[in-house]
């Protein structure tokens, strides 16, 4: 019997199983956003059992257990290794249809060659060799990246971070980059409590007298030189609820000042400080080049109960229903209007919006010299990155837009195991072009197709990137 | 030529048929929410004519019989029984691509043993067939019930509602079970005419002083014991538009006194009066270990017109296409911040929310001691129960959840014929999983998957329900 | 090897086959919904070159081609026609999955029988031949129409339109009919800057005095009958975002004559003039027996910069994301409650709508004497016609209504190149059908399969428009 994860994973035709085989297997990966530290990857850490890195910090396996009955303990709580491992063991055998199930087996057999399911049954033996092999040097980190033939790393960053990691590793001769991402979340979100003390920091920070909106404005430029100096090409920005409203600069700054005296604003209120400032970092990263990320939709920290004992990023976000496109189309045009608007990427989280979105993509592509895919319809993200949810993805920017420009995977993740991910992507993209030419929507034109293959898993974001 | 209700249908895989055959045929049925009278299974109702039990009641019957241009003389009027059926087979053959199709001749073959198809031409014969039968004592609702090895079954029933056929059927020896479900909506609803009356009588039933909404929650929690009495395991609640804003105690019975005295409250004012009574049922439900389910999203009596003629029910429903994470998502974590969050089954009945729903049921899954499968995304509902909703509402749960731990089918019906759609649903379930296995997106592990498919049948809701 | 576009295009079963060759193929078309020019009709036009008509007005070309970074100057600026193909050629090669790729080889089949697919290669000899036929009496308006047996095309026409041009084909003898279709888009949107202006010249056109709503209906009805004179059969509106509040005629009035003295509206207030009318006007087609198509959803001018260079329908549109179950219920309602909703067909543009607007179609199916489909599922409509969409409008159709009574298809197109679209929805058709059929989900009866392929065509709209 063939292993699970054998040659022909994914692979229906043999149309996909020659894109992949010759052209999508070979090509490197340029990860343009993740939440990797870099820290980890300067000092070269190694990890001591695969709990550790698979359960240390994945909240997606952390809701597949919580799901399966498994008790909290042996999640995030003080159990031991070795038992939380056996309570994932449980758990992913159970995960049919989950990409959970997929990803688990691509990362057991790629690193450390192993072909056997995970299951109470095996978690013995796995636990036995992975644990093994993590302990070697051959199994640092940057010998993990290495193993996934990586060459580009964005990690996430805070427009206060020094980024002292990503300089260190600069002054390296290194077979990948680590990039930093310009994320200004935190001067966006005027209603956090933090708000106020974070804007001092940025000023002390930037040197910079943030007393009004346009000294924030000049320090987050600072900041963003300093990124660039470092490498950094994208930014990020969470969009979560309402986001634009049209307000003058007067009225921005307004706002900003009176947040700034500890008074709450309005949600309506908030939307047009946020509008404002989205629009001048628009504007700013378009002069500069940098790629300006949307992720919209998510809905986080629905227990409070649990929020209150563990934090955010711990498995209890999920995604919001509210429409946006008006608001969108009004944050786009308003860079737009100018001809100041950035290369763009957007991502939905809501599978109810893709189709608004790639529609939405269309309506600002190109300028008058014409930039090859200028707005993107990121990869599905979150929620949606599983077989069914990237198809989802595939179809619809292909139904409305042009799937030959598009910038492809990345893993979004904090876990280094998680490169498989873009061999994952990249199964199911040929083996949706395999499914179309032997179904005749075609022709099976391989020297094209091999083309259009590797620039969707590679060219594409290298040349978008300017990398 | 193969009969068209045959051995292998909708079974397109080998893996299926094995799974379907071998596990899924086999396993009796718990309907743990439909509309069933009670009566008619305690008096073991007999029926005249196939035109009485088809057509009587069946609203999806009606409303393709309307859009294909049939009277509504023949329909709900007072047209001869053997017209209408002529008009129904009129229009069952132009049923294509449509549920009722299905269901129709899965109901000829599993209760008649009939092989042919309905249209015009064989209505005679299989009405005559189909009426001979049902005048014979091996027809009477019993008999249907056993037919299709039907072992539980959970009624939809009002607090005010004396149980008194339960009861009957409670202390007879009998081969299932009938049990009654609390359904206290018109106590939810404030905003309706009867509001005040329906009280009055709830205060009556229960001998309680309803005159604030303490003494209406004692009332509520007295009826809330004795349905238990009777055997109830499950709750219901359908909820249309604005379901959730935070509010007191205080808030909430000063809104309730003043709906009392006859005054109308603005919808805002309704929502939170309905917040925190489902809120403070929920509790009342965990601490007896009942389910909570939510059907969330009809738009009910579209045609003024129709309604004034022939009241509700009478297929001029359609779903809403409200947003409404946020406040599913408040109402959730107002039971989880104090660990009272019962066990809930969330139901959709727009297909966009299904991503987002399956989302959200995991942010509430597990307790300190685990529960498997705590919150559920309940199997696609009304105008989502056909083969393509099916497989939406199982794509959505296993992308970013267990299907392994999912409750499975009820039929939600008012007809004593309908049980076959437990194994139509059983047959998309294996042709789910078989197509799975099949394609290599799981191992060919057919005792893992014989038991999965037994759990998502009947295992997985027998635990669930505690039965 | 085939040819890309062979009999087989998108045919993948036996009896998919059978139904496209043996019926769906030979039914003439009626296209029912279009932007095409009657005077160029009238006239007769011939094209100078396949840029001309190809790329001079289509806006779903000038998104791809913006998309795949053509600068402006080749879309719609001042390029040469050749160099715009050219750019056109590189384009199309990069639309895999994209329906302009099967539009635009289908195109050159129908029309030119060019087997070779379109790229940079083969780009010289594909404009040579386009060319050479389309300066040729033979590839005149007229001559293309019939190429593909048009019997019926509706135009899009205000009610102040003289219609000359329907008029004077009228009057000959001619193997298709031109009909108009009254679209009172401008007499709804009193909004809009030029209402009051438009609405004095309606009043001028018709004779009539406009200073009340009473005589702007009148004002309308008057065209509406001349309309009819000319042949009209159905009609058209365009609602996008709030299109129905409940308004007495005292309140539209008083709405309408405070907007014509040049004060702005609310967008409350438009909803309840906009309501008010338009269910007015449906009532008088109810009485006339004409059909009122709605097509909703659309998203307009995102791009400012580029409508004051450009104008309108210049390919920056897309979709709005509204949700509008309640206030579209209340629109058909107000008609349906006094029996005068006329023959309707429901377009969505966002296809998060489409079960939505499925199942809302069900709700006013039918009458005291029955109508065969009298509500419609409108077909897949602008960024939904590829076969995604399609497919999933008649999933969403069939899974809760009847598709044997469909209407079928309309080009909404501006080019008279464009009518190969419908074999593209009927190859797409016979597809599932043959799909539903060897999945053993509908019997193989191959006389009704036949007759239900030619009713979707061809036979439903020829009754329903009573042609």
């Amino acid at each position: 019997m063939k292993p699970f994860i054998n040659d022909d994973f994914l692979l229906q035709t043999n149309t996909a199983r020659e894109l992949f085989s010759g052209h999508a297997r070979k090509m490197p990966i340029i990860d343009f956003h993740n939440h990797l530290n870099p820290q980890e990857i300067y000092e070269d850490r190694c990890y001591d059992n695969i709990a550790q890195v698979w359960l240390g910090g994945d909240h997606y396996k952390w809701r597949a257990m919580r799901a399966n009955g498994i008790p909290e303990q042996l999640i995030t709580g003080d159990g031991q290794p070795y038992e939380k491992f056996l309570a994932w063991a449980d758990t992913v055998q159970n995960c049919i249809g989950n990409p959970l199930y997929h990803w688990t087996h691509l990362e057991l057999k790629r690193y450390f060659d192993i072909d056997e399911t995970l299951s109470p049954d095996t978690a013995k033996d796995i636990w036995d060799i992975c644990n093994r092999k993590l302990r070697s040097p051959q199994y640092s980190v940057r010998n993990l990246l290495n193993m996934q033939n990586v060459k580009v790393l964005c990690t996430t960053d805070d427009p206060v971070d020094d980024l002292i990691w990503h300089k260190k590793l600069v002054q390296e001769q290194s077979d990948f980059q680590v990039l930093p991402t310009f994320r200004p979340g935190n001067a966006l979100d005027i209603e956090k409590d933090y708000f106020p003390s974070y804007v001092a920091c940025l000023g002390s920070v930037s040197q910079s007298d943030v007393s009004s909106l346009d000294g924030l404005l000049e320090a987050l430029k600072k900041r963003l030189d300093f990124f660039i100096s470092v490498g950094c090409r994208v930014t990020d920005h969470s969009l979560e609820d309402s986001f634009y409203l049209p307000a003058s600069y007067e009225t921005a700054n307004g706002l900003y000042q009176k947040r700034l005296t500890g008074v709450a604003l309005s949600s309506e209120a908030a939307a047009m400080y946020r509008g404002f400032l989205l629009t001048e970092l628009g504007r700013e990263y378009a002069r500069r080049g940098l790629i300006m990320q949307l992720h919209i939709g998510a809905l986080r920290n629905n227990s409070s109960r649990m929020f209150e004992k563990m934090g955010a990023d711990t498995g209890f976000d999920s995604l919001n229903d509210f429409n946006y496109a008006p608001q969108l189309s009004a944050l786009l045009n308003a860079m737009d209007s100018t001809d100041e608007l950035p290369k763009t990427i957007l991502y939905y989280l809501n599978p109810k919006d893709v189709d608004m979105l790639a529609a939405m993509a269309g309506n600002y592509q190109g300028n008058s010299t014409g930039i090859r895919g200028k707005i993107q319809l990121g990869s599905a993200w979150w929620f949606c990155d599983h077989k069914r949810g990237m198809e989802r993805q595939m179809d619809a920017l292909s139904d409305v837009g042009l799937i030959s420009r598009f910038v492809g995977m990345l893993t979004d993740s904090r876990s280094f195991l998680s490169f498989p991910r873009h061999e994952y992507f990249r199964r199911i993209l040929c083996s949706k072009l395999g499914t179309w030419v032997e179904n005749g929507e075609y022709p099976k034109d391989m020297a094209y197709l091999g083309k259009l293959t590797e620039d969707i898993c590679y060219y594409n974001a290298k040349n978008y990137f300017n990398l």
